[in-house]
């Protein structure tokens, strides 16, 4: 029977020092959403496959986790229809639900279902595992969380700056100095209506992006490879080489867009954000720049897009999000515009590791351990525990009358600051013994001057 | 393409209200179990079917979400098994996984694979849900939050009035009445052994349990029924008309079971454990009854049981738990004990709603919200929302100049209490107005008067 117990290939179980530096950012990020009025949701961990399906391409559609159905899941399938042993076909039969595999899908039919209850605009945060059958490696697991943000119901780019304040005060609280990229669909929608090639602008990104590293000439003959002409290369020019400051940079783009309306549209959206950004009467902590390679989800941003990258640690993007003009259209209820962001938790851990910024009160550990001298010292003591947590003091005592050293040992283990003995002495005086585990000084004192010597 | 969307049968969304209450009780639990140096872990969603099968009895294995394995599924089974249309055979070759049904045997195969760097006694909460193929019906879900709480390691009866005194702790915090009942399962195998009826002994304490509706006769006529000997009825009759104090009930049943030592162990035990939590400092919150009816989780509780009811409003068990002797023997780890309680969230979030105990601030809304009068405003505003924001106010600036009713209209709905206002004359005086939402009230103050305001 008793066999040895393994846990599922790409998921992680989170021990106690994980969960409390986790909880460090999930409640650092949790507190600055509400701040900005952002409030949140849950929803459940299955969706149908009718609601999860050909949301996430073909390729997302073969990472999704897919439910057997319970009872007799074979009663929808015909003899021949098993025997030609089809798994995608099969699996529709056996299985109408998955497990989410993002947190927008879900929400956007949050909305569409409970649309009657809500006031728009909807500012909502959510912060669930999801789910990816991808083949794991390093840094890339198949249960994960995300912690998103979203608006819904408002065009207003007002929204896009509060959303940007929301990552230098998430980032600034944490303490993790980032460069805040942002970029809009609309300037690379111009970019390819002027120089005629709507259907090359992510190789044209690719391309740019490379200019540091292999220099203007390979780029050029990068984009030639890409099958543009040379007058298209020609017009590009500029804005492969394009240098300077945000509003410098938004100039020569404003020039060389100056023929497409969307385009303009994009550059006018990016320079008010910008603006409004610099208006803060707080400094900002970050540096948002304006990055024209940025091309990040393509296939939905319309307007706004944005990515946070930690300054002093290598690491790929922790944060990121835009703009999408149709989140429930694929629910039947179009119109409704969005703008969001989500945080990578785990790479922001990851940071937070690296760059060693966890407060040392984010552990959560005791402060206070009682050792477990016999019965009737527990009877003395149990008094004094309860004195100590009303207090706010987080106190156990040690359950057993072990050994002093692996009563200790636990104390150590555990990174409790504090041990209280009581032994005959210290029961006849009324008083018990505090020992400061990182001194190892010794004090005869009162559980009141105890709190009043923790709650310092 | 666009379909209406649906939610899976038996889940449910939790809106921003929702989650505000159940935040609020979950942090409630959460930092008691943290005040009594409880630590968190997460496990995964996803156990291996090896790890679930078989914990939970048949109709447990029967209620669990399988997942189909990724890609070709259908890869280790032969045409004649296909053909044979046996659903459960076919489903433990297409499906290696499944969703957690509970927190209890997940954690056993945490302590088993992280025992080497466990540190004994460990005590360890877990906030998760899980789900379960269950018939849907009012009040039970097939994805719901157990909140547990549990010491591994230690024998020690320490255990189990400290987890009682997380109970009294918890539900005073949320001002819930209790009762906590108290039983132990080796009072009940005494029984058994005195009355010589080891295999009845479930029967009889459902049929002591209708003592006060039924009547004394008819409790000795149901346990007639149930094959129950004359004589051993005769002797039970001082068991079932039990009554009095705690003190005096386990009296009688010391003299009842005076021949079985199993039986005095289990009555010792309880009195301990009854003793320690008399001699707090502060008076107990909760009333504390030895009930010998209570035999939940008789198939692995070894010695204390406990269950906690509401004595205001009718609903079942909102919490409840025991010690175990071998929480990880079935994954080839013998002789760790284990004492544990579970929340009930779903139930005391209904107990909260139905007795109106949510406090006002639960709702974590914004405190603050300025109007949009247009571009120009809007810029006057952004710096005194930040600054209402570094003061700690939960601030919004409504996102669209629209119409001033909708935008007091979305006050109202997220329950905003403050309003402020910057026309042309506040920018003018460099001030705003602020309105209290409740009285009407209107007041022109400076940005630093307002953050006094509500900070007060």
């Amino acid at each position: 029977m008793a066999n040895k117990p393994s846990i599922v290939k790409g998921t992680r179980d989170f021990g106690p020092i994980e969960m409390a530096k986790r909880n460090y950012i999930l409640n650092t990020i949790r507190e600055v959403y509400e701040l900005f009025g952002f409030q949140q949701i849950e929803t459940p961990a299955q969706e149908t496959l009718q609601t999860l399906m050909g949301k996430y391409g073909e390729e997302g559609d073969k990472l999704l986790f897919k439910i057997l159905n319970s009872g007799d899941f074979l009663s929808k399938t015909t003899d021949p229809e098993l025997a030609e042993r089809n798994a995608l076909h099969l699996a529709s039969k056996f299985c109408e639900k998955g497990l989410r595999y993002d947190l927008t899908v879900p929400f956007a039919r949050y909305v569409v279902m409970h649309r009657e209850e809500l006031q728009l605009p909807f500012k909502r945060y959510q912060v669930q595992p999801v789910w990816r059958a991808d083949r794991p490696q390093k840094g890339r697991y198949r249960e994960f969380y995300q912690f998103d943000g979203d608006v819904v119901g408002s065009d207003s780019l007002l929204n896009e700056v509060e959303l940007m304040l929301i990552e230098d005060e998430v980032f600034s609280r944490l303490g993790v100095r980032v460069e805040i990229k942002i970029n809009n669909r609309k300037i690379l929608t111009g970019i390819a209506e002027v120089i005629g090639a709507a259907d090359k602008i992510v190789d044209i990104t690719v391309a740019i992006d490379k200019l540091d590293k292999i220099g203007i000439d390979s780029v050029n003959a990068e984009l030639r490879q890409d099958g543009l002409t040379d007058e298209q290369i020609q017009k590009l020019q500029p804005i492969i080489l394009l240098q300077g400051s945000n509003e410098e940079k938004l100039d020569t783009i404003a020039e060389v867009l100056r023929d497409s309306a969307t385009g303009q549209k994009g550059v006018e959206e990016l320079r008010y954000i910008l603006t409004l950004l610099n208006s803060q009467t707080s400094a900002l902590k970050s540096e948002f720049t304006f990055d024209l390679t940025l091309a990040r989800g393509l296939n939905y941003y319309t307007g706004a897009i944005f990515e946070v990258k930690a300054l002093d640690t290598p690491m790929g993007s922790i944060s990121g999000g835009g703009r999408y003009d149709n989140l429930t259209g694929i629910f039947g209820m179009p119109g409704l515009s969005g703008v969001g962001i989500s945080f990578g938790v785990d790479r922001i851990y990851d940071v937070l590791d690296a760059l060693q910024l966890y407060p040392e009160n984010s552990l959560r550990t005791s402060q206070l351990l009682f050792i477990n001298f016999g019965e009737q010292e527990t009877a003395y003591c149990l008094p004094l525990v309860g004195k100590a947590r009303q207090a706010g003091i987080r106190t156990e005592m040690y359950p057993d009358a072990t050994k002093m050293k692996k009563q200790m040992a636990y104390a150590n283990a555990k990174q409790i600051p504090f041990v209280a003995l009581a032994g005959e002495s210290e029961m006849q005086a009324g008083k018990l013994t505090l020992k400061d585990m990182a001194t190892g000084e010794q004090t005869l004192m009162t559980i009141d001057e105890l709190i009043g010597r923790l709650k310092e």
